[in-house]
């Protein structure tokens, strides 16, 4: 499958169109950008460890019979998937309270919750991706009744496989954030990315950040955390 | 029935013990603030007009069947009210796109909602008062399931009838922010104040603002707005 026109290049990610109109090229770069894009860095072998994550926790998924838009790796940091119609939410499920939902609800960020909590913020750069509720997602449109408990329960079934994966592998996953797409023939799956640029990631017994935190607070070693990632998810597969 | 002690001081209310245990005293301030009390003034007429207004929409909502806290009026300033475990929840209720609506769908101010918007923000001066999910409040046990449901349809009956009363007297109930409690039979009330301080007033035919965002964006005209609203409540009464 070759590229043809690059149709739209996020701030990690590059897609292109195909010749099949269903099919999509997902190019992993090494950007990393926090903060709103105020803080930007190129972070050397990110897109490989991002695509190769990503393609494991997909396969998962498929695995467990939870679909996605994976369809296969083409090269290091490009995978082929099919081209979806995206719900402008970002769909955020928490384990643990940690970032926003710290300073949102006061609770201590490392507090374990008794069930996962889930938040829709709004796909909208120029508003700052503000947290919704239910009301705003109907008044806006942005997917029916029907499709958001879909969405929510996809959510759930998603963070159940992943945490108790992730958990073999000695990692909290703490929070992620996940997008949805219809497909042409209306069938609502998990879309984009799972990687630690969009997951919370701590090790388990020293409690250790392993994920995009590591680059937002200036702690260093982030690509060696994606890397432990990678190669502990690797073991367990 | 006597002031005792005063128990709480808000930013535009007093709250006083009185003898009887389940009775407390309400005196509406002069004073505004805006913006976390960032901007303060002192308006002149403020809590004489503000309690005689509350007073009018407590009076209408009780002949409608729906509880409040409201006993008596007691003074200019002063009204007797029923002592309530108030859930921590401001209650906002929207039919026109402003303010903050805006700002977080990107929706034009003055766009009418085909059906109302209700949120629920967290009263916490300290975080902000910030927008909450069904799970926050759920997570923050703020209010149980059923209370949620109960306030959420106490508040759109409230909002029906106001929005019709409002509607006679040539004003657009463009939003507004209520407070519920419990009492200690457990019953759910509404509680604190319904004034042009916590609600969105327009004039149905020219527009104008006749309520609190006239002095949070230095309109002038602040009281004369408020005078204009009692004035015309009153006629309908
Ligand atoms: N299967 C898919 N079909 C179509 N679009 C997709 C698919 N999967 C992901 N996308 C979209 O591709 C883009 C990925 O790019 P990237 O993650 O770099 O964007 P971004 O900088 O995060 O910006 P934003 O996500 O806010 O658009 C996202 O807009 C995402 O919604
Ligand atoms: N019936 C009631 N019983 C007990 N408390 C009440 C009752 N009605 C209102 N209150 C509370 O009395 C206070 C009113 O004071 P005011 O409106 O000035 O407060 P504020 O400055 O807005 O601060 P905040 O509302 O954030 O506490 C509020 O805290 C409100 O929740
Ligand atoms: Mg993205
Ligand atoms: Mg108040």
């Amino acid at each position: 499958m070759q590229k043809k026109d690059m149709l739209y290049e996020g701030k990690a990610k590059k897609l292109y169109t195909t010749e099949d109109k269903q099919k999509m090229i997902m190019e992993f770069k090494d950007d990393a950008t926090a903060f709103d894009g105020e803080k930007k860095a190129s972070l050397q072998k990110k897109g490989k460890l991002n695509t190769e994550i990503s393609m494991i926790f997909f396969e998962l998924l498929e695995a467990e019979n939870i679909s996605t838009h994976y369809l296969e790796k083409l090269s290091d940091n490009e995978m082929l998937v099919e081209k979806m119609d995206i719900f402008p939410l970002e769909v955020v499920v928490r384990n643990i309270v940690a970032g926003s939902l710290a300073e949102r609800t006061g609770l201590a960020e490392g507090t374990e919750l008794e069930e996962e909590v889930i938040e829709f913020f709004y796909k909208s750069d120029e508003l700052g991706d503000p947290l919704l509720n239910s009301e705003h997602i109907k008044l806006l449109e942005l997917a029916d009744k029907e499709e958001l408990a879909e969405i929510r329960s996809k959510a759930r079934e998603i963070n159940n496989v992943l945490q108790q994966f992730l958990a073999e592998a000695g990692i909290d996953l703490v929070d992620f954030k996940l997008e949805f797409g219809r497909t042409d023939q209306e069938e609502i799956k998990l879309a984009d990315e799972i990687t630690p640029d969009t997951c919370r990631l701590w090790d388990v017994s020293t409690g250790k950040k392993l994920d995009k935190d590591r680059f937002r607070q200036e702690m260093g070693g982030v690509m060696a955390g994606y890397e432990e990632i990678l190669k502990r998810i690797k073991k367990e597969k």
